[in-house]
């Protein structure tokens, strides 16, 4: 967490943004997080072992597969081959790679100790329709500690009609989180007919009310969306209805609301590098942890996606900030 | 895998197909795949040591009389008799028998040893509609394993509404498969009022994302359809849409998209010799393991299925190859 | 199962029907069924011990108050009292009477061994609606060991859309009985708004598919009704809208689509004596193993349901043969 | 039990013994027993439904093989092969062969159903000393459940120094037996350092302290060795020393230890014709509910072994009872 | 089981011993011994379809490392690496390896689906003394399903003094085994203070003994060792202490006391091949189905170990036979 007296009201406007002397807010210390010796253990070594270090992440996710199907491959053939992205993470020296049971089980062995794991454990595929979003579990901490992985990953769709049964089987993935030691991230998602109707899944007002469930509900490390401004806020509930934040006081907003929860950012679909590389220093600045990029690596070509990653690991050094 | 430098982009024209001086594509080696000793030690047997070998399957499964119900066997009424396809299998040599507990418990006692089993542990009568697909529990791993089955089967309805209990299911199974050491084949079905919308499961849209949910969940070995096209590929998401493969080249794509899940190629309602034998060629040319024909062999009389069980022996001894 | 070469055709003509030369068909032995020694030992008892002997079966069922409630009684008000169903087994001889864990427990001790019982372990009120029927527990096979019973019943409703809990439940129970050696009778019921609309329950295509689907999930005997002719067979799937299969012929044929399950024959509602009788003999001609008839019986007076039953005795005589 | 006005006082003189007119002395009935359902239908059958019936017991025990090693064979070698024991069972008539696990698992399934079995659940070899006797679990009662057996067998050393661990497993046996509804059979048998000082294994102090243990650690039936008189009762406690019971008043005070548990007589080493079936007889005359003679019978060629054994139905003719 | 009509009595001389025109005595048939499915597949390959087949064993143990310690490695040192034993396995064509888990976990990996695992399941050092032998357990069945093993090897050590915690160690194994369809072999060894008084461990009276305990207990396949004659035989209880049976009777007196559990002989201390194959040969005649050799075959260098092996193989064609 910021110190309390380094942290402006958070409707309040911020400092500049990136680029133009952006502030730059601190992230939770990892000795503030209340982590168990096992999760502080996993977790220390993502962030300062792995990848670009200094109280970072660079993780890497390969579950598009599943969630998209093979569609997200026809862009860079090599990558429907999970052994590309394998070795991306190995060579671009990512803090971990994310990805579903199957592909752990059939390429993981031939990384293990490499490339750090965090195993997804629950998804669905993009068929059916999203109004009643509900990811069931593809995994288990278990599997997860089984296979040597750093952390696991759980989907919360936030506001979908099915958060009944979606917050009790996240309860019972928690716990059994903290049973074993093993970090947890929140892919907190909103989603569902009703989060339609109140200005869509990448609102403020919807993105910023999931970053605080997973808070709620006891993610360690939450993964959101960079916030979009657009028509459709005016149908979020009040005062959401009538805020004109920036960018950057938006999306510093939602990493408030994340509280004790380190932020990773989403990709989302593949953008340019100049866009790429201002949103991770605006997510940095605003007190992200860190970037989980998915299609805008392996959707390069080899050469151009390690390029690029050389470029995130510079910035990321900026950000390095001694273990606390 | 295949190698990266002999895999050439998924949706560029591969060689001429089958008869024609196809290209062949190589089946994931073995030693690969990342098993447990277990897992290796039941798949190679099915794979080298029973039915045409040489790193192949040949499988007869015998679930229809649940999927379809006894409609399936007034083509050949001797094959109501499930020692019918015991015998089938047991003389022509085929790698294994797949079939449900009921079938097991009460045959399999006198082929034990001498046909392979692979425990069928999902199933569901064909009657109620299709718009939801699930397909549940009809026995276990720990069946399987006191059996003496050398592998379980699953079906994944991809795409069904009902995937989220369908996920979860299939978990639970893949978690005991691991723990017993059973290498875990998964029927991987497109179903459901979605796919239907979306080009139907005989698109390759379906198919192919089918084969990779497939590895995604863990499957050691996927059983698919070979693609069909039609006018209702119009209705598949870009770019499938608009896709123009050849048959033999959308296969291809199947079974890359199946990554390390060898393939077994479905054989679906009875079809001509010809036919059925140039299917056979342009699959194992594409790449896959092998194939699991029902109706098409047990619904001949019996001399005639061993004369084409004989012609499937001799196409497999030409895609033999030494364990790797 | 019958030999090979003493079976017809199931779609062909077989020879005169009851008491005009009928063909007997044989019943499986009990040595080809795969049973474990406790199934056997169980189940030799019912077939050769009590009851007529001879490797037949006669069973009395009294779960109609649980299915239909007390309006079963109103026909010969004795029959309330579970005391008059069980004096009949005793008295008459039956080789098991069957029922549910009430009438077990409070008057069980009274009766037993000298009356086998079979614990019925599923059951439903007929109060709400058919359309998508599912019977739920209500015992255990645990609870059949305690009490000393010879076998265990469950329902399954074939072509619901509940199978997927159906099909679930009854893996359990039945891996439970494998567990304890425990014969499992399955009632295979068609039933369901997707079966009324194929040709109802009674149909040859329900109760032909039920039949299977019993032999599939492991049923050691699975009770039947009688298959139906009329004019809503127009609605079944072909084959089966166009058979025009003789009674005996229709039974027969579910008698082999049953396989190494052994057929007992539903009562249903109560007819005349010499429907009722010859209705036996054609079952038993066709393969079945023995019949479960309770409105017919103890909806008489007392009186008239021993002679009724010494009738059945004298049939059953006929078809006593050798354990084998 | 024998009713309290039919009672005579345990240590006064009855009347006269076996061949003069003796007394005899009722059973207890099976409906005072206090018997579960599933232990009464079990026990039931034993004492009725096979073997001699009319509540009695003829039992062939073949566990001394284990007991005293292959040097009981020597005698009669066909008597090596248990199936040797099995046939004289099944020809015989007995009401139950009973024997370990390895016998039950190699040989019974051939016999499920045809011969009662009765589990022996704990047993030892006679090579180390008995001096501080203890018989280890063999078996399990629900291995005897999934065999189809009807009763379990267990033997408690009674005066051992190692009865505490004797004690707390025969305590878990019971509970298993209990909740399973298998009826109990305890082999009483007075062993240990203490025991030969205090008069020896056969001496009435022993036998009929033993006698009591079992009825007062839950056994339903007690097999009990026929006490006999030696210079060695001097050393048993007060007033054991001076007791001067005949045979017959010795056993009969055995018997009435015994209380609720139905009594058996063991056989013991073999001795001629006479006398043993003047020890059957007398036991019987005592209240004893039935034998369970092994090296008597089957040290015989099968056709005198056979030849007694009719005798032997001859005599429990004598003592048949209706069910009560 | 031999016919009653070939098997002589016990105790009788027997035709002339081996290259004497000995006389043949059959094994058991795979189908008489009651296994179930899962046990039946699991031996069937053992016997039939791995190592010289047609229903023999030939069997490479390495659990000496644990026994004896490195000691038995000096003789030639190759042997000290496990991969020396496993190779032999392989290109010998053994019917399976026998060893503990640490040399399955680290070794299996690279043989598994060539060469047939059994697992050792309990096991001791040499270094403490013999007087109250116990085997604790090492592995368990479950890591025995899940390394794809074909069997468990379980040591009692029969007459010791801890026999009380044997048995029931054995019994809780041999349930698990039951459970997941694991065959059982018992190498059955006479040890303790007790065995030391009575003959000797290598005394027929105490090998004898063992192999009825292994039967008695429920071995499926039992390995013993040849017994010896020496003065301290005299010891023995009778008769065994006046026995006068040659070798070659002694060992089928042994066999016959196994009843249905196939027997296996072990090798013992390094011997001369002229002695080794004699005792091969006299051994089949006797009954056994197989040899259990380490270090008669692995104390030699490789060349000749395979030489030896070959000749192995070249006298269990003479002994092979079809499965039955």
């Amino acid at each position: 967490m910021s110190e309390p007296s380094a942290r402006p009201p958070a409707s309040h406007p911020v400092p500049a943004g990136p680029g133009k002397g952006t502030r730059r807010y601190p992230r939770p210390a990892l000795s503030r997080l209340g982590l168990s010796p096992g999760k502080r253990t996993r977790l220390k070594r993502l962030l300062y072992d792995y990848g670009p270090g200094g109280g970072t992440l660079l993780v890497l996710p390969i579950d598009q597969g599943l969630e998209h199907g093979p569609v997200d491959f026809f862009e860079n053939p090599d990558a429907l081959d999970p052994q590309y992205q394998y070795d991306l993470a190995k060579e671009g020296r990512f803090s971990a790679i994310a990805l579903h049971i199957g592909l752990a089980e059939k390429f993981f062995h031939e990384y293990a100790g490499e490339v750090p794991l965090i195993l997804k454990l629950n998804g669905k595929t993009g068929i059916p329709s999203d109004a009643q979003s509900f990811s069931p579990l593809t995994g288990s901490v278990e599997d997860a500690v089984r296979l040597g992985a750093d952390a696991v990953g759980y989907t919360v769709y936030v506001g979908s009609p099915s958060q009944d049964r979606d917050f009790r089987q996240f309860s019972e993935v928690r716990q059994e989180a903290h049973r074993f030691g093993m970090p947890l991230i929140v892919w907190a998602y909103p989603r569902g007919e009703a989060v339609s109707k109140k200005g869509g899944k990448e609102s403020l007002y919807a993105i910023d009310y999931a970053a605080r469930v997973a808070l709620e509900l006891g993610a360690d490390v939450v993964k959101v969306n960079y916030p979009v401004r657009s028509e459709k806020d005016a149908d979020s509930p009040a005062p959401y209805n009538t805020l004109q934040l920036a960018p950057f006081e938006a999306f510093r907003k939602v990493v408030e609301s994340a509280g004790r929860a380190l932020v990773l950012v989403s990709g989302g679909e593949k953008v340019g590098d100049a866009e790429l590389l201002d949103k991770v220093r605006a997510s940095m600045d605003a007190g992200a942890t860190g970037i989980i990029f998915g299609r805008n690596l392996w959707q390069r070509p080899r050469t151009d996606a390690l390029r690029i990653t050389r470029e995130l690991h510079a910035i990321f050094r900026e950000y390095a900030a001694p273990l606390a």
